[in-house]
Parts: C-alpha cells; sequence; structure tokens
C-alpha cells in the first residue's frame, strides 16, 4: 500500500476485505488512523472491529481521548474484552481505569489478570500528575554479571512483551539500578563482554514522586528517548518513554494558554454548553470584580470628566495600552519562569530592563497620543496630561508584568492562572487613576 | 557519583581535577549540565574546556543557545576547532551555521571536511522550518536481501558514528525506502533470517518539505522515536528524532504564546533592552491605533456622556468584559485549530456553542451589573441599558473570537498572530457603541 488509505477508504476497508487480508495489511496502519475512522460512527460501529485483533483493539483504545475509551472497550463481549485488556500495558490500564466511573473501573478490574491487578493497584496509588502516575512498569532489566550473549538470549525470550526496549537497565538482586545500556551497546559488543563493563554505571533517574511537568522539563533538556523511574532507595520501578512526554508537553501547553485566558484545563471545544459556561464563569467573574473596582476609579473623578468630557473618550487608551504592554511582559516571564530561564541571579536585571522598556515604548506611545491628543483638543496641556500618564501606566504595566508572576511563583502558585488578572487590575486602576488625577490637577487649563 | 554536581561544584571539577579523573567522569555527566557550569563565567573561561575532549565539547555547542554557539566554539585554538566541528553531526552544523553571521559561517567552513561541506551546503538548501532543515543525515540503512548476521558485523563497523540507530532503514540499490526494521527486531532474530522476511515494508515517512510543526503534530500523533525524511521519489534523505521533536514543540509552544500577546518569537527574557523594545513596538503600535478606533467610538457619544456621566464610570466595564470573554473563546478556538480538532464538519455546531456561551455567560453578567447600576444610579433604565449592552457584547465578543480565527486559518495566517487585536477591536468598538448608543436612545429616561 503505496497510498495512503483515508478515514472513509479505511473504514470501507475493514468492512468489505477478508479476516486475512485484513490481518495483512491491518499492521501497517497506524492505530491513531485506525480511531480517526472508526470516529464516523457516533456510538461506535461494532462490525469495523470484527476483523481485528485484540492487541490492535487495545493500540486503538489507548490513542482514544478519556471520554472514549469506556465505550470503545464495552461494545466487546467477555471474552473479547478480556482479551483486549489483557493486551494492554500497565500504564495504559491505569490511563484507562482513571478515565472512567468507579463502577466502570470494578467492571474492567472484573475482566483482569490478578497480575495485571496487583501491578495496577500499586501504580493507581501513585498521583496521576507524578512520574508514578506516567510510568509504565513494562521494562527490561538484567543484572551486571550477565554477558552480552547471556543478554541477547534474555531478549529473545523477554522482549516480545515490551514495547519500547531500546536501553536496558542492569539492577542487583534488590532490584537496585546500577545502570544502563542500550540495544546498541549490545549489538556492537562481542558476545563474551560483560554488561558491566560496558554498561554506563551513572544511569539518569527520575524520583516516583516527581511531578510530571518536571519530567517533561528534563526529558526536553537531555533529550533522552527513555528514562527510569526509581524509589527513595534507587530501586526501579518503571519507565518513562519520550512519546508520554510530547502528551505531557502537549497538555501543558495547553493549560498555560487556557490559564492565561481563563478556561478550564479540561474544556473541550467539542464538549457541551454547560460545561463551557461553566469552565468561563468563574473566570468572568472575578474579571467582573476587578472591573467594578477600574469603575470606581474612574466615579471618583466624574466631576473632572463632567468638566472636560473628552477625557471620557481618551481614559480607555491609556488603560488599554498599558493593558497591552503587562501582557507582554508577564507572558515572556511567565515563559522564562517556565523554562527556568529566571533566576534569582538575573531576576534584578530583567526587572531593570522591564523599567526601561517601559519607559521607552511608554515614551513612544506617549509622544503620539500627546499629539493626538493636542490636535483632538486644541490644548497643549491636555496632550501633556495624557502623554505623561501613558508613560506612568507603561512603566507600572512592565513593572506589575514582572512583579506579579515571579511573586505567584515564589508563593508556588502557577503564575498562568492568576497573572494577567492581576496586571490588568493594576493596568485599569493606575492607568485611569494616572490620567483623571492629573487631569484633575491641571483642571484650571484645560477648561 | 551518586551525587549529582551542582554548577558550583562542577567548575571546581574541571578546573582542579586531573585529566584522567575527569575523562573517567565526565561521560557520566550531561553536556546541559556542563553548559550551565560553563555559563557561570561571561566569556566562558577557556581553562574549562582544557580537560574536555573535542566531541563533549561538541555535544556543550549543540545544546547551547543560537547566540552563544561562536563564542563556544571560537575561544578554540584552529587545530582544536577543527576536531571539534568533526565531531558535529550534519544537523547540528547546520543548527551551528544558521545561528551565526555570514562571515562566522565562512570561518566556520574553512575548518571543516570536504565531506561534511558538501553535505552542509546540501541541508543549508532546505527551509530552516521544513522537515530538511531539521534532519539529520546521519542514519542507518541496509539492504533487505541481507540477513540478520550480515546486519550485525555491518552494524558493529558503522554505528559508533550513529547516534540514534534504533530503527535501521532498509533501502534499495537507488536509496529508495522500501521498508525499516527495529534494533530490537534484529536482537529477537537468529543470525540467519533474511531481512526483508522481517522489515515492516510499509515504513512511514515524512516529505522533506514539510513544515516542522507538522512534523511535530505526526510525532505527537504516533508516538516514533525517529522517522525518515524522504524526496518525491521516496528516495531517503535523512531522519529525524524525537529529541528534535521535543524541541520543535516547545519552540511551537513559545510562539504560540508571545505571537498571543505580541511579542517577536525571537526575543529572550535576557537579551537587551533595545531588541526587546524592537520587539514590543510594532504591537503596541497596532493596538494604538485600535485603542483610538474605540476612542473614536466614544467621542460620537460625548454629548450623551456630558448629561449622564456615570456612563462613563460604566463604559470600561462593558468592553473590558467583552475582551475577558472574547480571548477565551479565540484561545480555545486557536489551540484547537493547532491540534487539528476543527474540521468542516463541527464549525457550525461549534459556532452555535459559542453563540450560546456568549448568551448564557452574557446575561449572567449582564444581570449582576444591572443590578450594580440600578443601585448606583437609581435608575431602573440605566440599570436595563447596562445590562442589555453586556449581553449583547459578549455575545459579539465569543462570535468574534470563532470567526476571525478561523477566517485567519482560511488565509493562511497564523491565527494566534493576529486574532487578539482584531477581536478586542470588535469588543471595544461594539461594547462603547451598544452601551452608549443604548442611552442615547434611552437618553430621556436617564436625565
Amino acid at each position: 500500500m503505496s497510498h495512503k488509505l483515508n478515514e472513509i477508504e479505511l473504514t470501507e476497508f475493514l468492512l468489505t476485505e477478508s479476516i486475512d487480508e485484513v490481518n495483512k495489511l491491518i499492521q501497517f496502519i497506524h492505530p491513531a488512523d485506525i480511531l480517526i475512522a472508526i470516529r464516523q460512527y457516533e456510538g461506535f460501529k461494532l462490525d469495523l472491529f470484527k476483523k481485528l485483533s485484540p492487541n490492535i483493539i487495545a493500540d486503538i483504545i489507548d490513542d482514544a481521548d478519556d471520554d472514549e475509551k469506556y465505550a470503545l472497550l464495552s461494545i466487546h463481549e467477555g471474552i473479547m474484552q478480556k482479551k483486549i485488556i489483557h493486551e494492554m500495558s500497565s500504564d495504559e490500564l491505569v490511563d484507562l481505569l482513571e478515565a472512567v466511573t468507579d463502577d466502570e473501573a470494578k467492571n474492567i478490574m472484573i475482566n483482569m489478570d490478578k497480575e495485571d491487578v496487583d501491578e495496577v493497584t500499586e501504580l493507581l496509588t501513585y498521583p496521576p500528575d507524578s512520574a508514578g502516575g506516567i510510568m509504565a512498569t513494562e521494562f527490561v532489566s538484567i543484572k551486571e554479571n550477565m554477558t552480552i550473549g547471556e543478554t541477547l538470549h534474555y531478549l529473545q525470550k523477554e522482549t516480545p512483551d515490551v514495547d519500547n526496549a531500546y536501553y536496558i537497565y542492569v539492577v542487583d538482586d534488590n532490584a537496585l539500578l546500577k545502570g544502563v545500556i542500550s540495544l546498541r551497546d549490545i549489538v556492537i559488543n562481542s558476545f563474551n563482554v560483560k554488561i558491566s563493563d560496558i554498561m554506563n554505571d551513572n544511569a539518569m533517574s527520575i524520583p516516583v514522586d516527581m511531578d510530571k511537568e518536571e519530567v517533561g522539563h528534563i526529558f526536553e533538556k537531555y533529550g533522552y528517548l527513555t528514562m527510569p523511574v526509581v524509589n527513595e532507595f534507587m530501586q526501579i520501578l518503571g519507565i518513562v518513554t519520550s512519546d508520554d512526554v510530547m502528551e505531557i508537553l502537549s497538555d501543558e501547553h495547553t493549560e498555560d494558554l487556557y490559564r492565561l485566558a481563563g478556561i478550564k484545563e479540561d474544556e473541550k471545544v467539542t464538549g457541551s454548553l454547560k460545561s463551557a459556561v461553566r469552565s468561563r464563569l468563574p473566570w468572568l467573574f472575578v474579571n467582573l470584580l476587578t472591573a467594578i473596582l477600574a469603575a470606581a476609579t474612574v466615579s471618583l473623578f466624574e466631576g473632572t470628566i463632567q468638566k472636560v468630557v473628552a477625557l471620557a473618550t481618551f481614559m480607555p487608551i491609556v488603560a488599554g495600552m498599558g493593558g497591552n504592554a503587562g501582557t507582554q511582559t508577564l507572558t515572556i516571564i511567565i515563559r522564562s519562569i517556565a523554562l527556568g530561564e529566571i533566576d534569582a541571579k538575573n531576576s534584578l536585571k530583567i526587572l531593570l530592563k522591564e523599567f526601561g522598556v517601559g519607559l521607552l515604548t511608554g515614551i513612544a506611545m506617549g509622544v503620539a497620543v500627546a499629539i493626538l491628543g493636542y490636535l483632538w483638543e486644541k490644548n497643549i496641556v491636555f496632550g501633556v496630561v495624557i502623554g505623561l500618564s501613558m508613560v506612568l501606566n507603561m512603566v507600572a504595566a512592565t513593572i506589575s508584568g514582572f512583579t506579579v508572576p515571579v511573586i505567584l511563583k515564589k508563593l508556588n502558585i502557577d503564575p498562568a492562572l492568576a497573572s494577567a488578572v492581576f496586571v490588568t487590575t493594576v493596568t485599569d486602576v493606575l492607568g485611569f487613576f494616572f490620567f483623571l488625577g492629573l487631569a484633575t490637577l491641571f483642571l484650571p487649563y484645560l477648561i
């Protein structure tokens, strides 16, 4: 098949070809593509699965979204369902069990082997957001006194069950991690070489309680394909692979964007109206409170506005531009915090730079609006008032854009979650205050 | 070394230990960590490199930021520099050459082998953002009539040069990609088995001109560790590995966040004041123009504001809340477009849902501000005017939050780049227009 089937051709293929033909060719079609084809039928059409083997159905379920997994599994009959479950690895089973209701989980557990139940029960004790919650317990480990030849024999017996055996972990009798060796090292050395002579005896490992986002950053930094997960005694408990990590990084990306905009992380574009409203109302209410605070600031100066009504026209410019400048700074600061680029040593330098950015961009914007204000009102003091308040607010914007996320981070609050609302409150309230306050001060020259 | 050295201990170690001791232990320290230690000295202290081998220095340069690479290379003398360059793989050399000025690139090319110059010159013909621009040309390929035993012999001769030989590509005499086989398959089969009998003869490949972000999404979707890059004739040109892809996904993450906030992608938090001002001024100017548009809308109603000055107090609430609701919608839409979750089939459904979200959250916010407005002005019509304009603006916000990014995507403009400014223009202008327009209409009841 040099031509890649689209989802419609693929369902056609699954429905009409003989079971032998399907079995011969299906190994060349990725489960993620089969999933897309299957999704065309609401409720999942059972006929599409009839010619698929349990291990392929298991892969499809693993690729599916959380809210599809149980439906995909439960359309299969008792014995087939058992076979599918048997084909899933421990981390896949944990993902499945965490995606379903308690009752559904019980139904799945009934169909699991005793061994799988034990493994999964243990894995479920780790928080889902920790290294333990994402690791797989299927990995290959050997003893350091084995030779390459013995290792090859062992691999020929053991690896068919293990998907990602690119690194093999060397352990002692107590399962303590002693080192790591790559399949390449095994392939390029002669049979009588001892593992202990060629292994890397300083394998990097991940503590089982490490947050999964930090695991993602470690993979990004070091570029490994898999890493071992260990407990406090350095006993190896499982492995994390780079495809898990890509999923983590993608989820983190979504989370950052959603938190900055004030949406719940689990909102789905295809979700219900009710869930979308629930996701967005809390942030809107918080913003309403800050908007009221800004309005209260304006109300202090209603007397001034009544005398110089053009102030009402110009005041959104000062506040809005501060909001834009503040958002620019907080975005770069939040991202740099996540990438570990800000530390105690360079903080002051960055803060001073942001002050400079606020001052220089403030002067640029201030001169522009000062000229505009002067032309509009034919009053040079009006121009000076709006120009000066613009400079002040832009400086306030970049300084709060730096300090708010840095302080939130110190307090162990995700800066992406709350920075935006704090910074725009600062820029709205101060923007109105600077502009209308200066106008009140210079009122005699404005009328 | 069970204890991991921090950067200060590591520089101490590099400066004081014997060269033998350093060479023995340095292989267990990741180049990314050595880089962090080296960065402690401005201008990079040459003494820190004295005991390091060229291949480790090459790895450090590869891990370094673009603006550090040339400085890290050029502090080394002629023959050492040549050795370091010789240790770099083709994609690493391309990254290096793309990170330096033309003159610096010439200096580097002089120290390169003829073979490397040819390979790199060819790689440089591919756009940096394409699969060709990120691929490495170092990969292992074999012929399909080879046996496992012959392959193992070949690997023992060839792989020491190749970092990521977890998959081996099977090609014909014209370098046409015929299939793929994993090292695991080679390890678990007996010596006389033919490659053609066990290879996967439908290897997935990436066209050389594919955009690198799309390459990232393919890796995310399929979870592969490496993929082959092919030309239009299906000749294999190179490979892309998952660590390249993690870098792409991380860069894309930064790009999305920065574009939404209006910062240039290459702005660095540790960069100069000048570069930061240059990065941010263009967006601020664009926003100034839209702010002036919004102000012009307000100015149409100065007569009304003069009569009911409380309108000036409440008008930022209506515009601001619209901005927040619009940002929520456009964020989820932009992310869904990037993840391929929006298509022609579900667009209308999603648009209708967003209309519903705007209506329901608008009613919730509208009732709240209507009550507030009534209490503030002791005038029920004032409450109705602000409540109604809030509902209208929230609906306008969610509808524009959907349509703006979808239309930009259709026009092949990155929605993250321009959506925010369009949507906030809509919510500012319409917010002021609805509120002040309705107030003008009902003016007799407001005075």
